[in-house]
This record gives C-alpha cells, structure tokens and sequence, in this order.
C-alpha cells in the first residue's frame, strides 16, 4: 500500500491527504438542512449532513490527490450513525481510487491492539465467515505502549499489504511536553523515531519506503529535518499545514532529495476553505469548488518551496 | 462520579473493575450458537452473541462489583453492529447501578479530542436537540499529546461530572520501552504521573480523590508505590491482575493508608473464569455462575493482602 501511495503521489504532483474531519460548522446551511428534512434533528440527521458534504468533497477533489484521511472522533461523536457515516466515506473514498489513512490514533497492548488492527485493517471470524472491518488502507497508532501495541498492527500489515503512521511528533503547542523531554541528551521523539525506523525495517516495500510510517507536525519544521534523517526509509505524514500554521516553505525538510518521503495533510483549510476569505466567492453553495481550488493552491505552494529547495 | 465510585467501592467491599472484554474464543459454544441461529454468522450475529454473554456475566456479578470497564476495541473489530453491543452493553451495566469505565485509550488534540469527549461522556449538538453520545462514566486517554489532549476531556468532564483514568505506567511487558527512559534522573512514566496530579487538582470530588485518575500497571508494583505517593489525589485504575500475572499481594502498593485510592481490573480472569482450571467444574453452561465465583474469589484475595498489609 505504501507503493500504491507512492505511485498516486508522483501521478498527481500532490504530496497531499486531505482531512475529512466534518465538523457541524463547517458543513453549509443548504446540506444540513436537507439532511435535517430528510432524518430529522438527529443523529442520523446529522451523520447524513456528514455524508452529503463529504460525498460533495470527494467528488470534487478525488482527481487531484492520493489520499484522504477521516478522523473518526468527528464521525464518532454522532454515536452509531455517525460511525456507519464514516464507513460510508471509506467505501465511497475507496471507490473513487484514493488511499484512505484512518486517523484512529488508536493504541494498546496484545489482542486490544490486534482487535483496533483487525477493526481497521483486517478481517474478523464470525463462525464459518470472514468479513472485513472498516478497511481503511492506513491508521495511525499512538507508540507509548512501545512495540506490544504496534506488533499486533504490523502483523495485520504484513498479511494485509497494509500500513501505519506512528505518532512520533505531534503537532501541537504542548506537544513538547513529553515528547521534548530529553532522555540521554536527546529529546524522547527522537528516541520513538529511532524505534519507529527499526520496526519498520521488517516491513519495506519496493519504492524504498517501508509500510510502517510516521507523524510529525508540520508546525516543527527543525525536529522534520531531524527526524527525516534518523528515519530514511519511514514515510512522514504531516499534519499542521494551513489553519495550524505552518506552509510550504515550513515543509520541505520533511521530504527527501527527490520531493518524496513525505505527504501533507490538511483539513479544515481545504473542507472548509469556503469559509476562509481567500474562497469567499465561492459561496457556501460552491464549497466544494472552494475545496477544489485550495488543493490546486495547496498543491502549488509546496511544489514551488520544493522546486526552491532543488527537490523536484 | 468519582465520589459514587468510592461509595460504591466501599459498599461492596470491592475495589475491582470487571473488564467486559468479551473475545469469541470466550463466548461458550451454546451462546454463540444461539446468537448466529437468530442473525447468522455475520457481524450481527457476532454482536448478538458478544450482547447475551456480556449480559449473562452482568446479570450474575452487578450485585457485587462497583464498576465494569468494557474495552471498546473487542466490539470495534465486529464493525457498526460491535459498536451497536457496546452501547447497548454501556446502557444495561448503567441500568444496574454499575459506573462504566469506557477503556478506549482515545488520545488526540483540541478539537478532536473534544470530539472524543463528547462522543464518550459528553453530548453533541444537532440542529435544535442535545443528544447523549455513548454515555460511559469515565474514559481512559492517552497522555502523549500533553495538555492539549487532555484538557478537551477535562473541561467535558467538569461539566458532566465525569472522570478519566490516564495512562501513566502500562502493564504490557513492552513499557518500559519510553515509559521507563529516564529524564533528569527519573522515569517518564513519574514526569507523567506528576502532571496528571497537577492536571488533577483542578478538579477534586468530596472524598479526598480527583476526577483525574491514572492507569498504572499492577505488574509493576514497586512502580505502583512511587506512583501512590507522587499523585495523592489521583485514584489509580490498576489493570494486570490475574491472566497478567499479579496476584493480590503486588496490588497493596497501589492502595492507600484506608485501603481506597484504586481499582483494580480483572477482564478474562472474570469473564472467562469458566475456561479455567479452577472453574472448570461450573461448566461452560454456568459461566456466568463462575464469573460469580471468581469476582468472590478475587475480592478476598485482595482483602486479605490489604489486611495483612493493615490497609482495611
């Protein structure tokens, strides 16, 4: 899968996932409200506004990118209807030929961690049968278990030819306040990102990446040099661009000689980019065109700090 | 909520937490079968079967117990219908009487963590109506994130009355691998504990014991009693008894000077007491009565350590 993502990333020219993380105030008044005639002020009404106003998202946009990546608290918080939304979006994205990184953050030990890996990435028994579960292509996983959390996930990987991003730096403010801690003179993010490198040694795939990735944030453009470094052949997922601060030029110490190694993520500056000034033409009535418009943006400001930096 | 834990903890003598993990390779053969003669074997059928197990333990142990922690990960792997049995699991425990500590490990930041919140302890906004989300009493999170992740919960929880049970020391034989690294001469896991009881005195019950508590591993019981001192105020979660290989004695650690200040989780050691050597007369028809057997049977054994150890 991780040469799957590789080989959609060169075609499109965007290193680019896009979050599909459905807050109620970023979906327009016009698709709440006919969710709302159709369910009700409910929580299926509310996990069929999720879905209109993803669905609109992804029709205009799946050209242009490799991935999506759904956070499912956002679909979570709607309870049953909300997650059967996010079941929905997967197939959909899937359908539509993107790569769908699951942003679970999910974390525990031993057969916890294989029941979050076979919800996710797997298959369950049920009797005689096999059913799939969410069937994301990717999740993210949290390492403070270390590796009995995440073993159960590679397992899963390697049958399935699927993949993990394992937070290593997060991109928030108090992000530092374990993560920067300094364990023999170098800060603990630094001692998961040797730790995610090795693990993911036992599971490369042909592009010279392996299965096994990781997370820094965007917001921590000197720590992204240093750990592109000490993880050669671990795929960076960047989360923190845009509404998080961070831009292009804030980017290509992430990616390695050849514009590669990394792919970034935005969310509400692309869902709800009819929200920010920039797209305001559009009207609430073309968000999704505002959402087309600021990929090919987002597109074009990190291909000219790479050009800037000589990796194209 | 956690001065009705305490209540209850002294009520019924029992500072344990039965974790409703429910695996198929536990569920008895006559339940399964039932459950799939009425939906099939499909994720249904499988959310059936996990349904009349967990009641028929509930049923046979809510009398004895103050609290039951299901571990959303084994409902999760059985897709939309898992989580279906999960709610309805939550519901029928907080019908009995019981406190339901919801074991989802969530972990993210700001909004998404919010998000978590409110779909676990808090509500959610539709329109004009307010609906509960799962409904669970108190989480586990994750702390990786720092206060970013946490405080999210926290603020939910202050208005809701709910609590949180934060990872500090795991009980996984891997957790040493970053929770154990030393920074400034002492182990993270204690650089953790010491925020969560900082983080925790924002928010104090009546009975001496914050609505921040913490996880830490009855595996590790000299870890325990460091812990004990370093967060006073933090009512510690302790998983590890039994199938993990603690047994009554390491857990006195934990405890404090009056024989409270933790609970203790036992799931397999519980719920498939029946698969045990020791329980192996009841008979997979009666599971439920070994269940029964086996929560007396741990409640004496940690009883008798916190006696000997003159904490009762």
């Amino acid at each position: 899968m991780i040469d799957q993502l590789i080989k959609l990333i060169v075609s499109t020219g965007a290193p680019i996932v896009v979050g599909l993380d459905p807050m109620m105030k970023f979906i327009p008044e016009h698709i709440q409200k006919a969710a709302f005639e159709e369910k009700g002020e409910t929580l299926e009404g509310a996990a069929e506004a999720v879905w209109l106003y993803n669905k609109e998202i992804i029709d205009h946009i799946y050209d242009l990118i490799p991935a999506v990546k759904p956070q499912i608290a956002m679909y979570e918080q709607f309870g049953i209807p909300g997650l059967a939304a996010f079941q929905r979006t997967v197939n959909y994205c899937k359908e539509k030929g993107l790569i769908v990184i699951g942003d679970i953050k999910r974390g525990d030990i031993g057969s916890t961690s294989a029941a979050y890996a076979a919800a996710h990435l797997g298959k369950v028994q049920v009797g005689a049968n096999v059913y799939a579960g969410f069937g994301e292509d990717f999740v993210t996983v949290n390492p403070y278990f270390g590796i009995d959390g995440v073993q159960p996930f590679i397992d899963v990987c390697k049958e399935e030819k699927k993949g993990l991003f394992l937070l290593v730096k997060t991109s928030n403010p108090s992000s530092g306040e374990f993560q920067d801690r300094l364990i023999d003179g170098r800060p603990l993010y630094e001692h998961v990102g040797e730790k995610v490198a090795a693990w993911g040694e036992q599971m490369m795939g042909t592009e010279g990446y392996s299965y096994v990735g990781a997370v820094v944030g965007a917001t921590y453009p000197e720590q992204g040099r240093v750990l592109r470094k000490l993880m050669p052949y671990s795929f960076i997922l960047v989360p923190g661009y845009g509404a998080q601060g961070a831009s292009g030029k804030d980017l290509v110490q992430f990616f390695d000689a050849q514009g590669l190694g990394a792919i970034v993520n935005s969310s509400r500056g692309i869902i709800a980019a009819y929200q920010n000034e920039k797209y305001q033409k559009f009207g609430a009535e073309h968000f999704a065109e505002a959402s087309r418009q600021a990929v090919i943006d987002m597109r074009e400001d990190i291909d000219s700090a790479l050009g800037e930096a000589g990796k194209d």
